[in-house]
């Protein structure tokens, strides 16, 4: 019997206060997961953590398994939620991502990242991966295209050497690049990776398979109007093994518009897919996991991972602590800096009068404000850069002891049941229990 | 017949104009690695490119096969030597590594790492790994420990994502921790790795395995003394897999002093063993590999790759030109600054006089030749940065094309082989052609 996998895929432009209707949209977003009930839902651009755990909560009862990737100022954007158990998840951040000083496009304080989570559907090891790369500004006159390129580089790379023992590997995401561009080729060409709109048997949606129209109300449409309209920028890939077959029975994108609301879900067009995984073995690969480990090396080993936790969390702890201090020098500074300026404004207001306080002592303080106040400023990037990635950590390593603990539990489950049963074999049917080696 | 496997691993310890004697003591790890010609020699703290050109070279005979992995501002200090062809390379940094301000420890500006290269020996796909951890700067009071226990998870995380389809694993370098540490467990029982200094048939070298030793003239000996004069921090770890077994045959490291020379090879003592691979199936995995790709699609990936190289070049020139202009601006900053020093030192040393050059616009200007100094330096260290990124996926994409292109090379030969073999078959003997599918 074949598995049936329904994935889904939305850039859900999550900037909280400056995307528009953000909230109503995050509402709506749940309503539509929680109703359409896809395997799994690969979501970019959640930035704040509070709305992946609004979501979190809303999708309790569909999607039991979710995951957030942490990492960088603001966070990847990225999450999972599944209605498989995730037993496994890890994340790399691309090295290049843009410049911080060109803040006012923010990509660098994103942390851009390909996330990846390890399910096991009817016996298959599926390996899905999330990502989001650089934005593209301005198409003539690209300035981050090297940085976009070595992050298809980095992306390929990642899926390549990770994936070696998946039976099928699933990537979705906004790629940010046109589907015939460098990074695209890059990608299908190096990892063999199949694009879900090319190889479908049956489509419904946007022309072409865009996911970025001027149908959108939320688009600048100028910026698209030269592509006709639109532009194919999210992608769900697929590509199956010698052990699983995998074939993309549909695709679809919204259009725009929903039919009963006042706006789309985001920017960007949903994505969602039907696959369809043809086992060739059948549950080869889980039992032979299991045979690697005892139950004894398994309870050392969430013992271990526990004890790293502890680690992280004192290291989380005292970051935390460290960007509380930045934010409070910080504030001071500021607090001084502005005293200051108020008492440098009194001589300017009263005109004529002579400037009596010391020059020399006003300046040095007002320097030492100004060096105090970016020195903070940095300091506070950086903690929260810290306090990202050891929260980051932690939480694999959190969802690492979750699925360790239901494999202990699995296993030992299995070898009650072989005890009772060779009792029962022992009783019924001697000549069936063998001698021990 | 069971291939035989050598390697080496080094922590060089080398700090251009810090570290002593750096000059003469590459010399000497050179001429050693290429007297002793093992397979794979893993080093470690290789800081400056200059002393991995000069190794390069000086290898060229015996390990025509290189790779130095870049990261960070001063690069990982990763570099691989291999008498094995290299057909992959892999860089995953740590998310955490120290911090900024602790610039006498130096380790955030090094970007530590792990790199991984692809080897195939005999047949079987050898997973190589190389890293180099956070430092242990006190043992009783270690601010660093979350940063390095972090570092350990996504080792291990890295390592376990990476080599599933690893017929042989190895993992060599400087980890900065003891044998019974938290992260040394967390790696090995969560990739079943193995000590070499637990499982080798002979052993020879310091005691208890020691790699940083009283004995070693560059050390700090009081801090080695509560440990009974050495730690074992250096390792190589290994694994087999279902396709192969491996097993420990020797194990040896330097003792300090070297006979006949001045001074050792580094602080840390060399590490160097030597393992057997028993093949179970042999030469599997390459043939799969080349079934998968053909020609066609070799040769395509091969133009992909290139265009994709010169993008990354195009944005290295870039990287490299604003890398440029911000030592130059900042020279410029300097020289102000001291030229306003200069000017301001001439009323302090006439006392007495009265001090004419208007104080307001002096500050001002001191603010604002500091403000870029320190702009300057940040925009530095930030191209520098992304200088070494772009170079590592360059250096990556490079190794990449010429892989494919020895693959390509290898594949055409069979091609053509296959095709004058039938050829001849066809003549001879009719009946053993088969028909096609």
């Amino acid at each position: 019997m074949p598995a049936r996998l329904r994935i889904f895929s939305l850039n859900c432009w999550g900037i909280r206060y400056l995307s528009k209707h953000c909230a109503q949209r995050y509402a709506m977003i749940g309503d539509l997961l929680s109703k359409e009930q896809h395997d799994v839902a690969l979501l970019q651009e959640v930035w704040s953590e509070k709305d992946f755990l609004f979501l979190k909560k809303k999708l309790g009862g569909t999607h039991p398994y979710s995951h957030y990737f942490k990492s960088g100022f603001f966070g990847s954007g990225l999450a999972v939620f599944s209605k498989h158990r995730i037993h496994d998840a890890f994340l790399y951040k691309y090295t290049l991502n843009g410049y911080p000083y060109m803040a006012h496009h923010g990509d660098w304080f994103g942390g851009k990242a390909v996330g990846k989570i390890l399910l096991n559907i009817s016996g298959l090891e599926v390996h899905v991966f999330v990502t989001h790369l650089h934005a593209e500004y301005s198409r003539e006159q690209d300035s981050y295209l090297p940085h976009r390129v070595v992050q298809a580089w980095e992306l390929q790379n990642f899926i390549r050497h990770t994936s070696a023992g998946a039976d099928v590997v699933i990537l979705g995401g906004d790629l940010n690049m046109h589907p015939t561009d460098l990074g695209i080729r890059l990608l299908q060409s190096y990892t063999g990776l199949k694009d879900c709109f090319n190889e479908t048997a049956s489509f419904d949606g946007c022309e072409q398979g865009f996911t970025h129209i001027t149908d959108n109300p939320f688009t600048h449409k100028q910026e698209l109007i030269p592509f006709g309209g639109g532009i194919r920028i999210d992608y769900i890939f697929f590509k199956g093994s010698e052990r699983a077959r995998v074939s993309c029975e549909s695709l679809a994108t919204s259009k725009g518009p929903i039919p009963g609301q006042l706006f789309p879900y985001s920017d960007h067009e949903t994505l969602s897919t039907e696959l369809v995984l043809y086992s060739a073995e059948g549950g080869k690969g889980d039992s032979r996991k299991e045979k690697d480990c005892a139950t004894e090396k398994l309870s050392e080993l969430v013992n271990i991972v526990t004890e790293a936790r502890t680690e992280v969390k004192v290291g989380l702890h005292y970051a935390e602590r460290m960007r509380y201090t930045a934010a409070r020098t910080g504030i001071m500074g500021l607090a001084l800096l502005l005293l200051e300026l108020a008492i440098a404004a009194v001589p300017c207001f009263a005109l004529g009068t002579e400037q009596h306080f010391p020059k020399a002592s006003f300046y040095l303080l007002g320097a030492l404000c100004f060096t105090i106040l970016l020195s903070t400023t940095l300091l506070y990037i950086f903690y929260g850069m810290e306090v990202k990635a050891l929260q980051g950590a932690e939480d694999q390593m959190r969802l690492a002891v979750g699925s360790l603990q239901e494999r202990l539990k699995d296993f030992q489950k299995g070898a009650n049941e072989n005890r009772s049963q060779k009792e029962t074999d022992g009783h019924d049917d001697p000549a069936t229990s063998e001698p021990d080696d």
